[in-house]
């Protein structure tokens, strides 16, 4: 990670994926991201996959690098500390992420009577404040029924949950553009993020309403094959199997050339009048242009695939499990300098990656471990909240607020 | 959209997705995004999908708001122009995003000789910087083989480009918080970002990693059952679906009041020695479960499982298709103040999303159409290269520039 955003300081309220994801990247940017949750965890704490010892991996890979407070917030004690927390002053705090129900102790008005240039991120499930996850959202958007065999009626989910890890990026995006405003301005935002209208945007962004609309009609199934180019995925002899693409024309060349079908090709453009140059052409003759190529691939090992497309400079990527991915694959591993291999406290040493961003004028660092719940408890009322170590063992005692022995 | 970013510039030289949806996300923040483009149109202009007349939905959607500056910068004098836009002076200015290779003309040392605090965000394929696209990105880091049938080992490619759009997102996270950086320290950056990187990361993120390398055991695929929880697709009376999922413990109770199950739920839940208020308990027992909920769908319309899940608050999504979501769905409509229905020149009227992130304290504007190709040609070079219409005029008759209507 690299201290790019150091110094500004962002308080979180989350669950789940999209929000804490948002915060652990401003995290990995170098903020100080402050997460509190009930003493204990919250309803996230646990979630698969777990350890042998029930430690969440999902929870600890999402909060990685944030602080964390343990704070009992049924108390009214506990609201009070954490209201202070989140309207502290200064110009670089008084950023706060929840997607949490923005109501009672969180609703923005009471907030904002504490500081009312606050900037908050509020994510829901729709723009209607209903609840809605990355699940539901896809399936209404119509993607299942684009997914899998060409010629399967079913839907089929992506085990991928793309519309939280987006919002998770619009939400740090929301925050800093947000924060740039203010330092321009003095003036703070209420900033309203819903998870559906994330995913209906990007199908509108990707033209998939403009093409339905303007075309009259949607997009169909395409199975493996990419829309509008060529790309398919092809299975070699020892039954491994390859992504090759032609997108551009370089690339498109490539791929008729080590399959040695410059023949075959311009004869099936012939047949077919069409003019392979043109990306949509090729799209019109996928099946019939996969048909002359996959007599190569099946006559060759992956490994002679694999030598004779670097040679040719065709795109492609080979197809891997996830067990693959880890213990074969060198860009997942520490000669990738994305990845360190640290020691997350109760749960293991593993390999974690920081940020894809690299800024070139900044240290890198390695990644930091999530921390323990309530780890930095007495920390945060003691620098943030000026409170005195009596008022914090107070705290303690009255069970308002916890450390990590607690968990 | 709204014009949080008002004021500031950034020059866009870019194809595909990935570096054009960044800078499409900051001009519709309202920031001035400068696209270049070679005389024509570059590599992705007439991508599909397309309109009858050939026009680019695609790429129309995703340089929504820029402006369009046409050049040749195969000519020296165009690379000239170019480089001056780049780096023209203004603490609001000298930001550039591409994803074509950095070198030649475009060598990061060279434009940095013209503005030493440039920050200029630099998206490859691969960290090496060989081309990798959405599509072999997604087979080499694993996901293909967790989509889809339970029983199937065919790899199901994601018709949906998660990693290109990921990218775009986080390039606007990474020139804002760069913009940052030099407004408080006055250096600038070169921001490397590769593709891979961005899948790579997300997969560790999320947790898959650690799973692997902790447990020993990677992910397998859960066909349409969600990971850790309970969630899958249910088929209706009229064949209709519906994605049901409960991954609080309201949203499970919901469940399984709404389909009367809560005999056979305990009943289960004993035979199995399991305690359904764990989440990961309700997904060791997915199949059982599914099968307990199934028939109550079976027995009834998509409306009255409809009325019946709203009214229990069940979390749960319909099943739709691109054509269904476009056509009947409320939310993909202009009752959404997401969407606005403009006219694209050239293109004709539909229905354009603005950015999902709404700010409490901006006026929103409908989102704004994208430039013809060389549409602001002679403004750019008149406002930001301060150049006289003689200047101008001899750099159309040279064929350096073109406005739009040479295209």
């Amino acid at each position: 990670m690299q201290q790019i955003l150091n110094g500004l300081r962002i308080v979180e309220g989350s669950a789940f994926i999209a929000a804490p994801s948002g915060g652990m990247t401003l995290a990995q940017l170098g903020a100080e991201v402050i997460r509190f949750d009930q003493i204990g965890g919250g309803i996230d704490y646990q979630r698969w996959p777990v350890t042998k010892e029930c430690k969440s991996l999902y929870w600890h890979s999402l909060n990685k690098g944030k602080r964390s407070i343990a704070v009992d917030f049924r108390k009214p004690k506990g609201r009070e500390i954490l209201t202070r927390l989140i309207t502290a002053p200064g110009e670089n705090a008084g950023l706060f992420v929840t997607n949490f129900p923005a109501r009672g102790w969180l609703d923005d008005q009471k907030l904002r009577e504490k500081r009312d240039d606050l900037i908050s991120v509020n994510l829901t499930g729709d723009r209607h404040g209903a609840s809605a996850l990355d699940y539901t959202v896809n399936s209404q958007i119509g993607l299942p029924y684009l997914t899998g065999p060409l010629k399967s009626d079913e839907p089929i989910n992506n085990p991928f949950p793309a519309w939280d890890v987006l919002a998770g990026q619009q939400i740090a995006i929301a925050l800093l553009a947000a924060e740039r405003y203010r330092r321009l301005t003095g003036q703070g935002q209420l900033i309203k993020l819903a998870l559906t209208d994330v995913a209906l945007a990007t199908m509108g962004h990707l033209g998939f309403i403009a093409e339905t609309e303007v075309n009259g009609e949607a997009r169909q199934s395409t199975g493996n094959y990419i829309f509008g180019t060529f790309g398919h995925d092809f299975v070699c002899k020892d039954r491994y199997r390859v992504m090759v693409v032609g997108v551009s024309l370089n690339q498109w060349n490539a791929i008729v050339s080590v399959t040695n079908c410059q023949t075959q090709v311009l004869a099936l453009e012939r047949e077919l009048d069409l003019d392979f140059k043109q990306e949509g052409d090729r799209f019109l003759a996928r099946e019939r242009l996969k048909a002359l190529f996959q007599p190569w691939f099946e006559e060759r090992s992956f490994k002679e695939v694999k030598v004779a497309l670097d040679k040719a400079h065709v795109c492609w990527g080979p197809y891997q499990t996830v067990d693959e991915l880890v213990h074969k694959d060198p860009e997942c591993s520490e000669a990738n300098p994305l990845f360190n291999r640290i020691k997350q406290p109760g749960v293991g040493s593993y390999l974690v990656p920081s940020q894809p961003i690299h800024f070139s004028n900044l240290d890198r660092v390695p990644p930091k471990p999530a921390p323990l719940l309530g780890q930095h408890t007495d920390q945060i009322l003691s620098e943030v909240l000026d409170m005195d170590s009596s008022e914090i063992g107070r705290l303690h005692d009255d069970g308002v607020v916890a450390g990590p022995s607690n968990n």
